[in-house]
């Protein structure tokens, strides 16, 4: 396997992209960044995958009309408003495009709009308009960090990640920045995810990859079971690293794979960490299952329940709810070969053997699940096939942001 | 439609039924009865629907061997332990049913017999052995409501229902108790729920008329999304009522549907109200959707919302949580139709027509929503399709509850 490194930054990091995030007005708190841009100076290969929710927000049904011929060369995100259940939303993600075409000279339908934010509510137009020269402006290769802000709604930390790899004797770099925190199930697609690459290659290639990518990784990740009207993860590939263009499967592409695969993860790891009120992040891997379905399957039936998630909370090693999840997911398999296992930087415990109880030590149990991130090792032992899906816990505070997240 | 009428009481409603509750030392709080027994005065036709999990509880193993000639004479249901994921449980599950057997002098393999508590703890027999002679001495027409609060786990109240009605020339009562609480996210079965009826009705229609009414009853009712492994719905129809026997479709059967629907669905409203945490019973209908299936589907996709949840817990009118969760209900449909009102005592409120957001007043939507029963009505326009599905918020407290509930 190519040696892929993980560096700093994120959306800038690969050659040729600058971004900026600035408040124009959309959020009420003016400490909150609301509109995100990231510039390719080459127009570039793109690919994007789109939430299945069939309510849709107006944005994603812009965006799929531009890069139906696989380039673009800007993203442009708000955040505080979701464009969602408008009559005019289209419209007004049309122009969106429009007005960033202007500022910037490039053509509209090369541009990849999203929003973000509370769904239903009328969206204002004027803040962006008036907020885009600013933006170009701040258009920066150090503006990453506020791009990444900017796009963020509920979420405490701005997510991102870069790594480079070496493809057709040239060095690339591929990095992205996300947006979790809640309405968070993703259905083959994604939260906001945006990635850049210097690597070159052909939009066909580009999107195959992307697609299969989202099912390890974005697919995997469950806040809190909602999957949102406004998913989407998009690519944009510039080809400044000077790689021969990757157009056909092969050695190149499969290493293509595994960074997009690094940076991804990593993404997904943050947004599930950075769930609504989570106060820590929980990673079920399912090992030995008959296949590749029903190891997914009973990874996100695990790091979706309720119950777990709130055992989680209480550090309480209970494991019966883990047994429980793992049953009433869909297919066929044995449940009396089921080993479990908690784990985390203090140390692992099998709690639970063959699918029946076995003695651990409580107390060890209690150090273990108090840590920041848990890993929850299920082992089916019926097959050779793995799955991992990201999750966090089920708090007081996911009660307390989603109790009155609109006022 | 012939009239059914509601009356007091539950299990011991019909006639020839006796029941009583006690507390055995299952559960360590000794204010709370763990060992519950019903018994009819009559061998009566059986059928029960259990849970889908594939980790299930050993006691319904059990039932459903005793149950396979259709009759049962007595329920025995022990609350603090689901003697579940324990290597000796049908063996355990067995003894209770010995037990019970030669204390009341019945054949052993025609008791209906349920666990319900943690999963995964050794299963306590003694307790149960050495509490069968108080248990059966307490049997009594009035010991319904001792009988009701053995079984519960987390709930906080007792819940029965009974009604009368007239089939074939004869008054006859059906009447049911029920646990809920949390892990309630039934699955062609439900949490636990007993009936008894003294309507004569043969061993496979009585199978016939549960089955079809839990699609319609507790199938629908979510509190968490985690389906139990220990759900069971049962029903013993002792004939003492004297009318003909059912044992065909028709008149008499239909009669028979219409009185377990109103007591199961009166069942789930009162298990969802009191849902772990619950500060109010949300009770969703779709109409005019294109399909059964798909009514069905929305319904509880609305009500298992966790986002949806939360916004109800905190009355905040945030309806845009309906949009995303109707959306991402799996199935075809358009959903630039679609009307939501929501209602309670308060009043009725139109906040989305035509799936775009309406202008109204909010201070009124607050009003509607504070109240401890809140409708939530969608109207597809899609076709002549009608279901209802029931669950409740999402609160502080369930996370506390959950968040230690083994200490």
């Amino acid at each position: 396997m190519s040696e892929i490194t993980k560096i700093g930054g994120g959306i800038t990091a690969a050659k040729g992209f600058t971004a900026s995030g600035i408040h124009c007005g959309i959020r009420k708190n003016q400490d909150k960044k609301d509109l995100a841009l990231i510039y390719s100076n080459k127009r570039s290969a793109a690919a994007a995958c789109y939430t299945q929710n069939k309510v849709k927000g107006a944005p994603i049904a812009v965006t799929k009309t531009n890069l139906t011929d696989g380039y673009a060369q800007a993203v442009i995100c708000n955040s505080g408003n979701a464009n969602t259940c408008n009559a005019d939303g289209v419209e007004k993600a049309e122009a969106m495009c429009a007005v960033l075409s202007k500022a910037m000279d490039i053509s509209s339908t090369d541009v990849i709009v999203a929003s973000t934010g509370v769904i239903g509510l009328p969206f204002p137009l004027e803040p962006i308009a008036q907020g885009m020269e600013e933006l170009v402006k701040a258009l920066s290769p150090d503006g990453g960090e506020n791009c990444a802000a900017a796009i963020l709604t509920t979420d405490n930390k701005v997510k991102e990640m870069a790594v480079t790899f070496s493809c057709g004797g040239k060095t690339c770099t591929l990095g992205g920045i996300a947006k979790g925190s809640g309405m968070i199930h993703p259905n083959m697609a994604t939260m906001l995810v945006f990635l850049t690459t210097d690597c070159a290659i052909s939009p066909p290639l580009l999107q195959k990859a992307l697609s299969a990518d989202v099912e390890d990784t974005f697919n995997m990740v469950s806040v809190d079971g909602d999957t949102s009207t406004n998913d989407m993860v998009s690519i944009m590939a510039n080809g400044l690293a000077g790689n021969p263009e990757i157009a056909s499967d092969g050695e190149d592409y499969k290493i293509f794979c595994q960074a997009l695969y690094q940076v991804t993860s990593s993404l997904c790891k943050l947004i599930a960490a950075d769930g609504e009120g989570a106060s820590k992040l929980l990673e079920c891997t399912v090992q030995d299952a008959p296949s590749l379905v029903l190891a997914k399957n009973i990874a996100k039936s695990v790091i979706t329940s309720s119950l777990l998630k709130c055992a989680m909370f209480g550090a309480d090693a209970n494991w019966g709810r883990i047994l429980c999840a793992i049953g009433y997911t869909e297919g066929d398999f044995a449940v009396d070969t089921i080993d479990v296992v908690l784990k985390s930087d203090k140390g692992a415990v099998l709690v639970c053997q063959n699918g029946a109880g076995v003695d651990f030590d409580e107390a060890k149990a209690k150090q273990i699940l108090l840590e920041g991130a848990v890993e929850i090792e299920i082992d089916l032992k019926q097959g050779g096939n793995k799955a991992t899906a990201w999750g966090c816990d089920l708090t007081y505070d996911y009660v307390k942001i989603n109790g009155d997240y609109r006022s």
